[in-house]
C-alpha cells in the first residue's frame, strides 16, 4: 500500500486524487509538473524511528512506505541504494571544512543514482501490466533502466542519437536492451521514441518529470538522514541538470521533517557547470529560466532546457540554499582530489557538486564549521575518456632503480609526491 | 585480536608460530606457501550463528574474528563486501539448472573482488607502521590497492608495464597513486618494483601468495553461506588465475565447517580460459603445472605460471570438485547472457566462471538439480574494449516510425527480439 493521498500541480495548484498513474496536470499539460502529497498522519503511525531500527532491508525498499508505489516484486530488483556515506576528513581539510561526508551513489548496481528512480519505474511498469519499458537517452537513466529491466525480465528499448559514444552503449547492449541508434541528434531520437512508445504502448520512462519516478530519488536523502542518526546536516550539495535529483533530495528531507523524525531541513546547494547553467543564471538575474548552450564534459547535467524547473528552484529557495556554477577545469580537479584523498572515483557530473562546494567555501557561502553532505551521483568508470582528461598520464621510466630514485627525488623536491 | 594460531607450510608441512608477518616458509622459500591455522575451539566460543544475527556491520569486517588481523581502523576503509547474492532464475533456465545464485562482487568499492584482500592489506600495512604500499600490476589488485590506500591516507606506488591499456590506468591515477610506467614488459615492471620496495622499505602487496591477504578473499564464501542461511550449495563456481581466489573460496567454507556452523563443504568448479589453462591441463595429465601461454581476453586470469598452485588444486580436489576451460567466445557470450537475463554486467574474467558452469552442465559434470552459486569477480565497466567485443553494435535507423516498425518486425520474425 502507499500513503500517497493526492497530486497537486506545481503551476496551477489544482489537486487531483492519487491514482498512481497521472504524470502531469491535465489542465496545464506537460509543464504542469505534479507534486505527490502524502497522508503523513497515517504514514507516521507506521514510519517511526523504531520502524527503521527493526528493519533489516538495506536497500531503497526499506523506505517503501514513503514511496507512491505498492512495491510488487520489490525484493527481486537489483540491490539498489543504502550506498555508503563516508566521513571524508582528508577531503574536508583540503577544501576548508571541519565536517564533510560524501554519499557514494556510484556504488549503485549500474553505478549511478539513477538506479533509484529506474527501480521504481520497473516496479511501476510491472504493477501496471507492461512487458516493455522504453526511453531515449545515452546516459545513466538509460543504463539503469536497461539493467533493472533485465533483472526483472522486462524488455527495454532505448533510443540513442548517432553521436552516442560507443563506450556508453556497452552497458545498454550488455543488459540486452534493444538499442535503436537514430540517424540524427538527440531531438530526433526523442521524437522517434515518443512515436514508437505511442505506437507499441510501451511503458514511457522518458517522463523524467513523472512524479512517481522522481520520488525514487528522495531515498538518497532518507538514507543520508538515517546514516547520520537522524541528525540533519547544515548543507546538502548536489549537481543539477533537469532538476529532478535536487527536487528528490529536498523531498526526502521534507518527508522526514513532516513525520517529526527530524527537527529541521538542510540548506541545499545546487551546482551546475559554467558551460550549462540555466538555474544559476536565473537565480542571479531573476525571472524564468532561459535556454542555454550545453557545453560541458559533465554530460549528465548538460541540460539546456531543464524539465523540472519549479521543483528544483523551490528546493533551493525553500531550504534557504544557494546556486553556484563551476568550470570543467574545477570539475576535473575535483575528480582527482576526491579520488586521491578518499578513494572515491566519480564521473564529471558525479563530482560537480563537490567542486561547487569547494567554490562555495572559498566564496564564504558555506562556513567552515557547517556540517555538509555531498552527493556523488555516478561512478568514474562510466566515462573513461573524461576520466583520462582528469588524471593525466603516468611517468615513463627505464627499468632502472637509480632512475626511479632520481624521479622520486625530483617529485619530493617539488613537494608533489602525495 | 585474532584466533590465528600458527602457520603450516603447504610444501614441507613445517609449523611456525603465528606472528602476522611471515609470508612464506623460511625453509622452502617463495614456493613454500603458508596455510594459516586457527584455534577453532576458541574462535567458536565467539563466532556462532547467534553472533551474526546480532551483527549490524554489513561489510567484510563482520567476519573480523575469522581473519588473521586485529583490525586497526577497519571501520574507516572503503565499504567492502556484503555484495548482493542474486537468485538468478532466468540465467538458471538458460543454462539448464534449477537453482543458481550469482554473487556480484563487481559491486565492491573499486568494482572487483580484489577489494577484499586489498582492504586487509592496507590495515595490515597500517598496523605494522607503513605509510606507503606498493605493487606491480595493471589489474584489479592495483586499482583496489590504490583506492583502499587513498581512503586510509596511505601513499600507493604502482608499477605498470608500458603496454598497460590507458583505460586501466584511469582508476590508478584517479586514486592518486604514483604510477610508474616501466619501459619494458610485465617482468621488467615487477623486477623494478621489487628493487624499489626493498630500497624504500614500502609495504609489499606483490605477494599475492601472502597468506594474510589471501584470507581476505575467503570473506566471499562466508557471505555466500550466511546469505543462504548457512545452507551450503552443492557447487561454487569461480574463475582461476594464480589460484588465490579459489583457495580463499575453499578456506571460507572450511572455516564455517570447522566451526560447526555449516554441515558440509560445497564442491568447487575451477574455471580457466582455454587460452591459458595450466590448472586444467595439469588436472587432465596429472603431475605438476607446466607454464603456458597467456592468450585470453580474460586478463585477470591470464596467468601462465600460477603462484598459488598447491592451495588451488587442493581446493578443487579436497572438495570433490572439477576443472574446466572455456574459450573467449564462450566468455563473451556469457557477458551478454548474464547481462541480458539478470542485469549483471561483468568483465571477461568476472563471468568466466559462469561460462564454465554452462559448459559443465552441458558435459553433465554439474547436474540440473544441484544448487549452484557462481562468483562474478569484476565489473564490466572496467574493460570497455572487451565489453564492446561482447555486445556488438546497435541498429542504425532513420528517424522514421515506419522504418522502426519494419525493423522490429524483422527482429520478431527472426525470433531474436528479447
Amino acid at each position: 500500500m502507499t500513503y500517497a493521498s493526492h497530486y497537486e500541480c506545481t503551476l496551477c495548484h489544482r489537486r487531483y486524487p492519487f491514482d498512481g498513474v497521472m504524470t502531469s496536470c491535465p489542465a496545464c499539460g506537460d509543464a504542469g509538473i505534479l507534486d505527490i502529497a502524502y497522508d503523513y498522519a497515517a504514514m507516521g503511525r507506521t514510519v517511526t524511528k523504531a520502524y527503521f531500527e527493526h528493519n533489516s532491508d538495506f536497500s531503497i525498499w526499506r523506505y517503501l512506505p514513503l514511496l507512491p508505489i505498492a512495491g510488487t516484486r520489490h525484493e527481486e530488483t537489483l540491490r539498489t541504494g543504502w550506498t555508503p556515506l563516508y566521513e571524508t576528513k582528508r577531503l574536508a581539510a583540503a577544501i576548508g571544512l571541519n565536517r564533510l561526508s560524501v554519499k557514494d551513489d556510484g556504488q549503485n548496481p549500474t553505478a549511478s543514482l539513477k538506479d533509484r528512480p529506474s527501480a521504481v519505474a520497473v516496479l511501476d511498469a510491472i504493477a501496471r501490466g507492461y512487458d516493455t519499458v522504453a526511453c531515449s537517452s545515452t546516459g545513466n537513466a538509460a543504463s539503469s533502466l536497461a539493467g533493472q529491466a533485465a533483472r526483472m525480465g522486462l524488455k527495454a528499448v532505448i533510443f540513442v542519437p548517432k553521436r552516442a559514444p560507443v563506450g556508453k552503449l556497452n552497458q545498454l547492449l550488455a543488459y540486452g536492451a534493444d538499442v535503436i541508434m537514430v540517424e540524427g541528434d538527440y531531438k530526433d531520437a526523442f521524437r522517434l521514441s515518443k512515436q514508437a512508445i505511442a505506437h507499441y504502448g510501451w511503458y514511457d520512462r522518458n517522463a523524467a518529470i513523472n512524479p512517481h519516478l522522481v520520488e525514487g530519488k528522495k531515498t538518497v536523502s532518507l538514507e543520508i538522514a538515517e546514516q547520520l542518526g537522524w541528525d540533519v546536516p547544515d548543507w546538502v550539495v548536489v549537481s543539477v541538470g533537469d532538476g529532478c535529483t535536487v527536487a528528490g533530495v529536498f523531498q526526502g528531507f521534507h518527508d522526514l521533517f513532516m513525520l517529526g523524525i527530524t527537527r529541521r531541513m538542510p540548506r541545499i546547494l545546487g551546482v551546475q557547470s559554467t558551460g550549462c547553467q540555466p538555474f544559476v543564471t536565473a537565480a542571479v538575474r531573476g525571472g524564468p529560466l532561459v535556454e542555454c548552450e550545453e557545453d560541458t564534459i559533465a554530460d549528465s547535467i548538460a541540460v539546456g532546457i531543464p524539465r523540472n524547473p519549479i521543483k528544483a528552484r523551490r528546493a533551493v529557495d525553500a531550504s534557504g540554499g544557494a546556486w553556484i556554477a563551476v568550470s570543467d577545469t574545477e570539475i576535473l580537479a575535483m575528480m582527482k582530489l576526491l579520488g586521491s584523498t578518499e578513494g572515491i572515483f566519480g564521473e564529471p557530473a558525479g563530482v560537480a557538486g563537490l567542486a561547487g562546494l569547494k567554490a562555495a567555501v572559498e566564496r564564504k557561502v558555506v562556513r567552515p564549521d557547517e556540517r555538509v553532505v555531498g552527493v556523488m551521483t555516478g561512478n568514474g568508470l562510466k566515462d573513461p575518456a573524461n576520466a583520462k582528461k582528469a588524471v593525466g598520464t603516468p611517468a615513463l621510466l627505464k627499468p632502472d632503480l637509480q632512475e626511479l630514485i632520481d624521479y622520486m627525488d625530483r617529485k619530493n623536491d617539488k613537494g608533489c609526491v602525495r
